[in-house]
């Protein structure tokens, strides 16, 4: 149960113990807060606090205020990391290529442990886009299939966390980088080049051969580092 | 300048507002905000929904609230991450063996662009490093001697993003797995394989020789990995 707070700094005394009891398990995804007026009596502090602590909680992705229903436990933090990371971003001056080259860091890796765990209706999506991005000749998809393409070898390395800060990456890298990956798409000697690497990738990670799927992965962001650099106007 | 603010969410709005005078330049780091006062003035809302946002941005690290002194953009996001991630770690149950993952699929391709870009003095640090934990016999030195070490080959890499995550994984591990490394490092079977797999790790980075530098330290990781696997009390 709640325990009543008598101290400064009270807001973060709730969030504390909001966070304790999803830690504990007494919380869990999905289920909702006691209300503003019940939360006010059970820890015997000012209305003001607890809200003050609930759009802390709010504003760092932890819950979910639904018009007219409360406070409940967000079902997936999905989007849990954007804020944050964006923030160091902004506050460090970061260039994109510091973001893409972390990103650069976690892929290669993430593509040997999908192929150790990858399953075999993963591997028919990845062969499915790979089929796709040949024949396709309209960037606006193909940008949307080689999302589609690194985000399912990403969820095919079974670790929620590595998932789930790729995707993170993947968002903030369309928005500080913008058009690059178009561009990068559309020069007519990556077309053929970036086909065959994806047919590489899928095929190291068909074989589950993890050497192989890191080494092919590798040239793949060389490839596309590559072409951040030399696009200046898009990086600097 | 501000801009008035009439809507509903203002808290959120006022965030924005912050964020933005962040991402143009004209908020800094170390940089003092105005005052409560004169933010309820300047953006026409109310104290409550001016201190909400203040602690949200307070609770997620961007402002850091200074007794007496008023709020500031803090100087380092350093442990800007911490937070977000223990509460994904927290709402999804993630195993310790996930983050530890993430760490490894991390510090493989950090090895290699710290290969490219450690400075001598930085090599220094671990050669004096790699000295002090052969002749060391006592765990909790050694077990800051091995994060130091880590922690330099994370600085090394020249990314900033990339070290932040690995320090906030660093201190995430020694939060979930508790006395894991102690354990490790323990063990008699480890303590030669250790010493010898750091000084390799060293003579890659010395020699600036990416590819082997991932060669060593994924070897590195797979042995600490191993050994999570089989301490199962602090494990799973």
């Amino acid at each position: 149960m709640f325990i009543p707070i008598k101290n400064t700094k009270v807001y973060e005394q709730v969030i504390e113990q909001i966070k304790g009891m999803i830690s504990d398990g007494t919380l869990k995804r999905g289920d909702k807060l006691p209300s503003e007026r019940d939360l006010v009596q059970q820890l015997g502090v000012s209305r003001a606090s607890i809200r003050e602590a609930l759009r802390a909680l709010d504003i760092i992705g932890l819950i979910e205020s639904r018009q007219g229903e409360g406070n409940f436990i967000r079902e997936s933090f999905e989007n849990g990391l954007v804020e944050p990371l964006s923030i160091m971003f902004m506050l460090n001056e970061s260039k994109p290529k510091e973001i893409f080259e972390l990103r650069k860091v976690m892929e290669i890796e993430t593509a040997a442990l999908a192929a150790k765990r990858i399953s075999e209706s993963e591997l028919e999506v990845l062969k499915d886009l790979v089929n796709k991005m040949e024949n396709s000749n309209d960037e606006e998809i193909k940008v949307k299939i080689d999302k589609k393409f690194h985000y399912t070898i990403a969820h095919a390395s079974g670790n929620f966390v590595i998932f789930n800060i790729l995707n993170t990456l993947s968002t903030l890298i369309d928005a500080f980088i913008k058009d690059a990956r178009k561009e990068i798409l559309r020069k007519d000697k990556n077309k053929n080049t970036i086909n065959t690497q994806h047919e590489a990738i899928y095929n190291a990670l068909k074989e589950h051969n993890p050497g192989e799927a890191a080494t092919v992965m590798r040239k793949h962001m060389e490839l596309i580092d590559e072409n951040l650099i030399s696009s200046k106007k898009t990086v600097d």
